[in-house]
């Protein structure tokens, strides 16, 4: 089997400029990673198409898949389509099902279509069209002696399905192994350390391979088979899973489960539980991120975010007194905004956070980074103290990311212990 | 004046994986942007001496200036300053400050200091040394026949501060002109309709530029001049400021201002003013991000997340009557939740968010995108209704993001009409 490889090209003025960060590229290597595609180099060029044309003889000199994005809108800058068409010799004529789809689009948004908009129909001849439901521009492949250029919008929320549905299936289409992952994912474990107790496991096993990839304050790894098309994946990943369990089992919190907040969600849901929130330094990123999941209606009835002393009395029934003598960041108040939600909310489970997010209002005792984060049920309550270390220039987010993380880590572990 | 021109090349397997996002390029991007430096070209090689020579012959073959990022760490693969060293004909030779800085580094932090650590000192000769207070690597740069290599490291933390206090001083010293520009922030317009409205001054135009990015619900416009150092900016760019303002001024919520909540929470704060949020289908959206902005307790005490009716009516105050008639996503509803809270809290600004959210819970009459967003206080009151296409995977995160936008579009319009 010839190993594939591809680039990725992202065209756009924005990039160059920094005004947009490229998360296109990242989304694309990932897909192309987990697919067995490799990728040696990526490369962004602004909307010109001298340079477009340049960069595309590059990479088709080094492979035969380039992967652009960009560049399909409206404007009069927009010149992907224009400038990869010419490089496959070929010309732009109307889609009209592409045509019909951006006239509906601009009808049910009530908007005005403006004439501009026509030309992100112009596709080249014999490309095979990707709609957008997402968007108004289609993307498209297009195919020439063995090398194939894919025409991805520049909106990641355009780009990300059309890539997972039409690209990658497009890739595949002719390829008789198939690569079959799950992912494990672990809480309060760092990358480095995980790695230290997987490494032996790590190195000698090639099929399935293990990857960690660090997210923000957790860990995931990357289980892969490769397997022919009629093999059973599940029998090469499970001998592996069950290894890793064995050593990392106590920070796992769910397999292909997505993220904390669907883990916590979901189990909620298999047991008839609910929770509330009662957040201070988070500001409702915990229950924002609750409603991140779908059908959360049925587990989450009552989030408060209480920033004040006096919304903690009011609302949650923070004692005075513990607010005088300890402060509201402090262990004896998360836990009485904990209970307090529970009780105001009627959830069996209540959840609080309360700390320093900075950059201002640390001190020497209550240093930025300093949270508690307190969970409230009958059979498991517990208060953790974190110090979240207080790095980067967007510290601020980061400790509230974590905070919030560690708060939707106390809820799955509760729900684990009520029935 | 010769236009300088640079090209950021960044190193390092884990950016052409997909498991790390570029913001390293992003952030050079701009800082040479603001500089007047053009990027016309960047670029991702992985740790792979013979693709990174050729990726340097590439880049010096168009630019004069080539920033790196990355493979200046400890380890076997990193080697970055091996390969652009010899791309300048220079040796590496151990640069004892640096050695010195790594030794205090470990000691500091308590760690016993590998063998491989010592690698991070070895310098290319004849080259500036750039000391990193932040990590171990030290970054440097090195120049040869007018062309300039600088070698950052790859962490965001390190990388930016080097960026800032050394390369973009290093670049300015021979630099007569710099590019000044403002960036205006419009809400409620698409960036269709705008580039409609401002085609002409969009064509005619050349100094300044006026050049729109859209961003989810919104668009920026930058507006940008190029100016001799001791020529006037404002001169050249506030004729132009006005005629978009004259164009669009109803849509423009801030110049320069970062984003909604930073408009909103802003404003509050210059007026001494409070807002409380009472949130449905966007579950802490709205507060989550007005906590995103530093300083924010001076302006925000309460928030109420009220996922069910019993909550509206317990902790909101929102009649029975009114849920039973008009139900939980009405007009009536946003409007008793607004006042409710504002109640509650005693803000001079109450804001609220009823909505369909999605992907569940959509009728004909009441479609998924159906949101209802409402503000009162005592000289400005609303209520919004909008329908938010439910477009794409992530319709649930869009659909909740807009109306997180539009509830803070709002209170920084309520609080134009209070003192």
């Amino acid at each position: 089997m010839k190993q594939k490889s591809a680039e990725i090209l992202c065209i756009g003025t924005e990039l160059l400029m920094g005004n947009t960060v490229n998360t296109n590229a990242t989304y694309i290597a990932k897909g192309l990673a987990q697919n067995g595609i490799n990728v040696y180099h990526q490369a962004v060029v602004g909307d010109n198409p001298q340079r477009l044309k340049e960069s595309l003889d590059l990479a088709f000199s080094r492979s035969d898949i380039v992967i652009t994005t960009g560049g399909l809108g409206p404007t009069y800058d927009d010149l992907s389509k224009e400038t990869i068409a010419a490089w496959f010799g070929k010309e732009l004529v109307l889609h009209e099902e592409s045509l019909r789809h951006i006239e509906d689009f601009f009808q049910r948004l009530g908007r005005e279509m403006t004439d501009n908009n026509r030309k992100q129909a112009m596709m080249p001849q014999d490309c095979t069209v990707f709609p957008n439901p997402n968007g108004t521009a289609p993307g498209c492949a297009i195919e020439k002696d063995g090398k194939v250029a894919f025409m991805l919008p520049g909106p990641p929320r355009e780009m990300r399905p059309m890539f997972d549905n039409y690209v990658i299936p497009y890739l595949q289409k002719d390829s008789d192994t198939i690569l079959v992952s799950k992912m494990i994912h672990l809480f309060g474990i760092g990358e480095s350390m995980l790695e230290h107790k997987l490494h032996d496991i790590m190195v000698e096993s090639s099929n399935p391979t293990l990857a960690p990839y660090a997210k923000e304050g957790e860990v995931q790894l990357r289980v892969t088979a490769r397997v022919h098309r009629d093999e059973d994946a599940e029998a090469i990943l499970q001998p592996m899973m069950n290894k890793v369990s064995e050593i990392a089992g106590e920070f796992i919190y769910g397999i292909d489960i997505g993220d904390l907040q669907t883990a916590a969600v979901t189990r909620l849901k298999e047991k008839g539980l609910h929770v509330a929130t009662a957040e201070s330094c988070t500001g409702g990123y915990v229950s924002k991120r609750l409603v991140d999941v779908d059908g959360v209606s049925e587990v989450f009835d009552c989030g408060v975010c209480s920033y004040s002393n006096d919304i903690k009395e009011k609302v949650l029934g923070v004692s005075h007194d513990t607010l005088v003598a300890y402060g509201a960041v402090s262990e004896q108040t998360a836990r009485e905004m904990a209970a307090g939600v529970r009780r105001l909310s009627g959830a069996e489970i209540g959840v609080s956070t309360t700390g320093i997010a900075g950059p201002g209002g640390g001190s020497p005792e209550k240093p930025v980074g300093l949270v508690y984060v307190a969970v409230d049920s009958d059979k498991y309550s517990e208060v953790l103290k974190l110090n979240i270390p207080s790095r980067s220039d967007d510290a601020r987010e980061y400790i509230r990311y974590i905070a919030s993380s560690n708060a939707l880590h106390l809820i799955w572990k509760a729900a684990g212990f009520l029935d």
